[in-house]
């Protein structure tokens, strides 16, 4: 069967190809994806050619946050049947080196991720109309289940494992720095795991609306209101925990100074070097840590989006069919229009 | 009774005066000093005038790692006798504010710590001949216990609370960054805590020599040897735990490249502003969090002083009469020379 | 002023005396209550003449759930006012026995507890119209909190700190077994602790009625519908966590089989000798931790109650006044009819 | 190639037969086989037809503990070479069902276990000359490790996740009920968790004496000195954490009497129904959790091994070639004489 794909061959060089897709093999499944999401790694390949220093080196198919159907089962894929709506896990930790063998499997050595300029040769992503994957990286969700929201699957789980990394939230006052799609949906992650305040901070209003759809309880445009943050500073700060999404040094600092005593910043954001004030860090014993990826929350993702316990369609702003990609990625960038936008494909 | 006092009027201006002391009331007991350990903060304090924002505003008796003998009792001291020896603990948090209510006593709003400049009126210190003490502040140590020794319960309650902050050490591999009284007793703590290997590096020898007797199991003068630490930085890194006690940009950068994923860096040393390399931080999911004072561990430090579990004294590298008071602070802060310093006292 | 205490002798032997009250002295306040729960303790006293081998061995004043109004001021008892509307935590560690210094204060060696037989002399309780508690055990509510309402704070921190035992309850499904106070009170922390789903039992439909208004999400009377826990059994079990308010054999049997592996059943309810079925619980790894009154989490039920997060006036089902304080006991023993008695006094 | 096979028909029908070895397949690697512990589900399939509820209901070959040399490769199998040295985890988890995907991999829903009755059919064991193995469940150690040593990886596995459930075991008092082969490696592995002291009874001074070799500061025989645990009551009881090995009412009884409050009660040795006392399990918020079998710590326990962390040898008390296999159970059963029986093969 014929697929188109969409592939990167340098800064600015993204390409729609049509190629021959091979049939599943071993206990591989042929998906035909309905909806992939550009995620800022994405971006960051297309507008800046890389990611810090990991550079795209050779031509990549983009794209990690897919989901679609089943239409061809590999000859040892039992546990699947063709017509079954999927959500794509693109992690594939090799299961046996070190980190593997802790559980830490976000960390394996060997980590085969969709749409990933880390290791070479790079690994191929899910922007293309059919795509073979394992079985096992396919999680079912029911008909109902719109497939631009299972497509939100990788990015909640993102958010979940972030949230798990600040431990019970239950009752906790929760500051979320940055509205992008990644803060949108940490407050709604943070909302089901019980927090009892969850404000949101942000330069854009666009995005702000979207966090209160999501479940933030107030919010703080900072471009306008500089102070407002202040009173929660007092009696050493009122915050419990921060979810730190913009990577801005500001928004660090504004944490740091508004968290109670051992209050807990999750660095969600992707930042390069930040200066960080040490002397509050030390006298009230914040912690701040950081979050990768996901493991078993994937799963978790997939079932809370299924059973509606998590509405993630507010995030979808805009949705552009593949042959118009670059202009997804230009909304992409522009964060007073959008906050996450999606490709949709021949399925 | 008379007794003098060590009191520091402004920077450089430390005066030995002699002065009445009033009889105990209440529940305290008079204590006679024996030894007295100078601190960081009593060095920053005499030669600076302060610590960051915190100044000397009003005369103030230095001290607050302090152990001597009970001498009399106020009229509600019941639970202890003349002639005991005791370790004194400095912190008393006044049991009712929202910290301590949740247990986070080291964060009490109205914490009186002796020979702290940090409220006004500065609460008073421990280096004089005589002082009348809160009897629950006074710890019974055995006759055997040195009282140089019981002078370092102080420091040793901040190194275990340091220690329980990075979560279980047993079996793990911990880099001290730092071999200064703090970062010694970090070593004495961790193998306490059943870690299996303790590298320890700093810049002078002197230090790494006490480090040793205090339980590295390997020691590195950064100075000299520049790329000993590399190889810890295999497979994303070998540490499990780093203890920063050197407050050193350059130690913060190495410790996060060396420890592993999920590692924990526990910031020990006071530092200002610090540049910290988010990226690897984050992809690490590093952990870096903050130590402050100590409270439950002040009882266990006193614990393991007394029973012999932790031996303090190699870190006692002098000690000298209150009236040569200066040349202690002198000597303290020639690092190629001194680790802990303590006054000795009349009694 | 004279007052009128309710004052157990020995078994049914329950008698309302007139005295006269002293002044507080020191840091104490003179309350004029107004509410005070009947509590298990206090029927156990009252009609069996003690629990288990805790027997009433002299006069004792039950009463350790109340709330009420300060009418006198200590010499010594600056933070409170005239006026002022508290409830008042029943307990008071000594702060300086080795569980204290641990911050263990539930299990302080000292411990005097409100209406408590289980030292000699016997600690005095609150069921009395005037009672001098001391200023740090009586905690401001607003004026627009019942006074009902808040004598239950003592019963509700005794929930909050089973839930706590339990860790993070977000998200989580909760089976609590027994829908007296306590167990109706475990509905509402498990709630506030954002527990998707709460599955309560009883065998009574009057107790399960007051667990739907407190958050329940389904009751089931096990004396109707024996089988219906039974699809719970489902792949090893599907309750994240029991809160065991019953203490009964049958219960405990259903909880270990309807746990998940790695399950958590807090017992709350105080039993005797209950066979346990180790198979099960040992291949699904399912823990059992008691629970015992409470610390930190006092001033947090208060702080619920006073600010609405939780309404515990549904569990209040009747209020006696003092003079008929044998009828309260009789109906509270009632489980067909009561939940939480209260009985009424002069103020 | 042939190869001998410890086949069990049912209640003591156990024969050692002859057969053909398939070839390895996919990353299958054959290993020949130096040693294999008897353990104490082996003996109970033996001596007892099955294990409670689980029963032997066809022919199986027994054991789970094993260890040998690579003697050839499947066709995907590149990660060993011909002539390693491995021990064999017996386990191997689906690594998809609802327990995998949350990494409680112990608790999988299609476990294959070497030599388990469990499922049906019936997974077959490593009692043979020759066996093939997944790769990834060979762990390579170095040539200096003895066989036999290798072959306690996985009943050390079992320690290890034991101790883990029991949390930070740094400075702790610990008793240990029960000095089998699982108890024996339990005091080795709290010795490596940094316990400062280890009690272990049993009623039994051969047991006892390995017990001492393996770390126990201090043994009691049970049978001899009743009462001589009774000073561990002091104050509410002394120890920190139980390891409860032993599976006998009296020694589950004595630990409650003697943990502290909080103290935990790991519950590994596999028992019925036993009675609990909860009046102090209540009132001294006692922990009692189980524990089975172990995921992440089996490439744990060969590294322990193969670095000499742990020496497990002086727990294998004989070892008998397969042709006297049932010599070797009968002597595995008499406590007065052995703790780890293991089989030597052909290799």
């Amino acid at each position: 069967m014929q697929t188109r794909v969409c592939r990167l061959y340098g800064q600015d060089d993204l390409r729609i190809e049509t190629e021959a897709t091979p049939d599943p093999v071993g206990d591989e499944v042929l998906v035909r994806v309905g909806a992939g999401g550009v995620c800022g790694s994405d971006m960051h390949y297309y507008f800046e050619g890389g990611i810090g220093q990991i550079r795209v080196r050779q031509p990549i198919i983009l794209g990690h946050e897919a989901a679609g159907t089943v239409v061809a089962l590999g000859p040892d894929a039992s546990g699947l049947t063709v017509g079954q709506k999927v959500a794509i896990n693109p992690s594939h930790p090799c299961g046996s080196c070190s980190y593997c063998q802790k559980n830490l499997q976000q960390h394996c050595l060997n980590m085969k991720f969709f749409g990933s300029a880390m290791p070479m040769p790079h690994i191929q992503g899910a922007f293309r109309d059919l795509v073979n994957v394992r079985q096992d990286q396919c999680l079912a969700v029911g008909d109902h289940t719109d497939i631009g929201a299972a497509a939100c699957a990788e990015p909640l789980a993102v958010c979940l494992h972030a949230v798990a990394r600040a431990g019970d939230l239950a009752g906790k006052k929760v500051l979320i720095t940055g509205a992008g799609p990644i803060g949108t949906l940490c407050a709604a992650a943070a909302k089901a795991a019980g927090a009892s305040e969850i404000v949101v901070t942000d330069l854009q209003d666009f995005a702000l609306d979207v966090a209160r759809k999501m479940g933030a309880t107030r919010t703080i445009n900072i471009a306008k209101a500089t102070d407002e943050l202040t009173p929660y500073e007092q009696d050493k700060g009122q915050f419990d925990v921060c979810l730190e999404c913009s990577a801005a040094p500001a928004a660090l600092r504004t944490a740091i100074s508004t968290l109670r005593p051992q209050g807990i910043l999750v660095q969600v954001g992707v930042a390069g070097e930040m200066p960080v004030p040490f002397n509050p860090l030390v006298a009230k014993e914040i912690t701040i840590t950081g979050t990768f990826r996901f493991h078993t929350e994937f799963a978790q993702a997939v079932a809370m989006i299924d059973s509606g316990a998590i509405d993630v369609t507010p995030i979808i702003t805009q949705t552009f069919a593949l042959e118009t990609a670059k202009e997804a990625f230009d909304i992409a960038r522009d964060r007073s229009k959008s906050v996450k936008v999606q490709l949709s494909f021949a399925g």
